[in-house]
């Protein structure tokens, strides 16, 4: 596909050290002091931080900044066509507790960059660009994650998700309206006028940025990741019944052994991912408990956790059906715990994502993604897509957590070619 | 072999309702409300219970009682040669938490019980007989167990016992002393003489009734178990290192999970045991668990434990070298935990025991023991067999522990048999 002069203009004039600035910035509220950052979501530091990434365009002609429900923070760049669907950018800025100063953050960074590019290279867009903050994305303060994006994707979830509370008893809803009252009051303090920015509204498309969380970009050496399906994911618990008796005095023809069960099914589990030999397939066994836990007592009852991910619903189907003949052979039986289906993105814009890679001369790659993403509930209702930058020795959720700012201002410069050019379609 | 004519009329004597009179008496020190007994090493319910035991013993002619340091209580019952070295019997009055009313009782109740029969027989024997209550079997309130007998069996070993603390920081020393004080104000206010019974003397036989605690009598459909050997164990802890990974963003080839290595090590230690086919062999893995134990998260360790049973030393050592080269094959390191080599019993008390049960037409086979009893450390210092009764269902260390009274009585009966012999030799 040919990209228009004026989005590789606006792609050009993504700068390094102006994006790292502002990663930098961000990364210091919540900072750890061992380099890792905790700002869990809907907490003063996060609240802080997201006032600190809009200000600068709160009173900057052309652009208006809103809050909504669920406290997803929105900063529009006008278009030339003001009522024409907006292209979507941005992720999260909550942390885990242990996290690192990449995960959410860069895709907000780099959303916020492309603004400055635009407006560096003169760029007049015929559509809206926003760029979104949304809430609570890691699940950590409130359970489950990606609360924020699921209440803008569809709105008949917004009673359910703001009843939930996190452990100190506090709803999510009454923390999002405490985010509104803090960003409102900051709005007055600064004399900003707010933009009321509605769920659910028509969007021409959603392009995430985010760091891959994973290993394979820099295994494979290449500069962005241009993803077409977060996998799917199927969680299980597996639960074997015995009879506890003494390990010395319990021959091995009277002795109901749940460990024997639990053992040997999964081994099984483990040698059909094994023999699948299919690289996109991905099982992991997490946890595994054993009652009463005594050294010399036969368990009474074991249990363990098994992790399944793949981006095709038919083979997640064929496994499960091979697994749980494994499974029932040792009498276990399982628990559903999470059914997730897997997310393809739409197919003209991973294409344009991989145009765009090959127009700048960025070494890049399809892939998956393992982990979920906001992107994922935006799916349902917009053409949506994501980029990946490569996560340094593939570590995330981890203070550790790294990614060179050549590889970081590479995949701005895709999503600044890509948002600019879907904000000049008609 | 012959029994003499006195020592088959204290058999004879042995009555089921006296018997039981006392047992059911004990199991009230330390009752549970489900019909177990709570009664740990040491405690004012034990004090009672061991106080209510000796009692009528140290008011009556022919008898004596005494405390030892380890807080081992003595009864004996004089022989015509007040020198000669006694014969033994006896066992524990401590029970687990979830205990039951025979586990330790009936070998204690059992002693007592030969002592009536002789009364009311009229039987003088030429040596003493001795009925011993020993501290500290279980190893619940401290750790491990067996104190009063090896203490008893090896007194170099009682300083380091002594010093061993409760979870209230209490010494096994200290509670001891509070031990021997309590019963000496009892014999005080009961105006009993007390005696002195050291540890180490020379010994005659000792003979241990116990509950079998497993469930091969009662499959056999044998009153009487002769136990020939208490098999040997070796505990083992199996550690497996990995790297922590997410689930989903980690592709197979990239991951070393620790889940892995440790599933094929317990699944290949489980088929060298079962691969064996030898019955006397007893494997257990009884504890397993992960770290960080995340539904999604690869696993950095995991650590099993491995309980090996056998009466062989050499089996123990060929079938161990095996596990070792299955664990290592998944970089496995182990930590010996445990040893104690089998101990087998004296081949003369072991006839003597079957050719009891053939006297009183009891029905009885050979077996092992695959608990620990007081009778292992004592076998390291006299002539040591033990006697089992069948355990309904195989259950022990539970509130729901039993066996029939016809049961414990014909066990009894072979017990008295067989010390009435051993008192009459010469």
């Amino acid at each position: 596909m040919t990209f228009s002069a004026l989005a590789l203009q606006a792609a050009d004039a993504v700068q390094a050290d102006r994006l790292e600035a502002r990663l930098r910035g961000l990364a210091r509220f919540g900072a750890r002091s061992d380099g890792g950052v905790d700002r869990q979501a809907l907490t003063p530091e996060e609240f802080a931080a997201r006032r600190w990434l809009v200000e600068p365009f709160a009173r900057k002609a052309g652009y208006v900044v809103g809050i909504d429900d669920a406290a997803n923070v929105f900063v529009r760049r006008a278009g030339t066509e003001p009522n024409a669907p907006a292209v979507l950018t941005g992720s999260h800025a909550d942390t885990q507790p242990a996290g690192g100063w990449l995960d959410g953050a860069f895709g907000v960074g780099a959303g916020l960059e492309v603004f400055d590019a635009l407006d560096a290279a003169g760029v007049c867009t015929t559509r809206p660009i926003e760029v979104v903050v949304w809430t609570n994305e890691e699940g950590c303060r409130f359970s489950p994650g990606l609360m924020g994006s699921n209440s803008f994707a569809d709105p008949s979830r917004w009673p359910a998700l703001g009843a939930v509370t996190d452990s100190a008893g506090i709803r999510f809803a009454d923390a999002c309206a405490a985010a509104r009252a803090d960003f409102h009051a900051a709005a007055d303090a600064g004399a900003w006028a707010l933009h009321h920015f509605g769920p659910a509204r028509p969007l021409h498309a959603y392009v995430e940025a985010h760091i891959e969380q994973g290993p394979v970009l820099e295994a494979a050496r290449q500069q962005v990741g241009c993803v077409h399906t977060i996998q799917g994911v199927r969680w299980f618990e597996l639960q074997f019944q015995g009879r506890s008796a003494h390990a010395g005095t319990t021959p091995s023809e009277a002795r109901d052994d749940a460990m024997v069960k639990a053992v040997r099914a999964a081994h099984a589990v483990l040698a059909i991912a094994e023999a699948k030999g299919d690289p996109q397939l991905r099982l992991t066994i997490g946890r595994f408990e054993a009652w009463p836990a005594s050294i010399n007592t036969i368990a009474r009852e074991v249990r363990f956790t098994i992790d399944l991910r793949h981006p095709d619903p038919r083979v997640l189907d064929a496994v499960q059906a091979a697994l749980q003949d494994a499974w029932q052979a040792q009498e276990g039986e399982a628990r559903l715990l999470l059914e997730q289906a897997p997310v393809p993105f739409d197919a003209r814009l991973h294409a344009m994502t991989i145009a765009a890679c090959e127009q700048l001369n960025l070494t890049h790659q399809p892939m998956l993604s393992g982990a979920f993403h906001d992107a994922m509930p935006l799916a349902a209702c917009t053409p949506t897509v994501m980029l990946f930058a490569p996560s340094k020795a593939g570590l995330s959720h981890n203070p550790a957590e790294d990614t060179a700012i050549d590889d970081l201002t590479a995949c701005t410069r895709a999503l600044a070619l890509c948002i600019t050019q879907l904000a000049l379609e008609a």
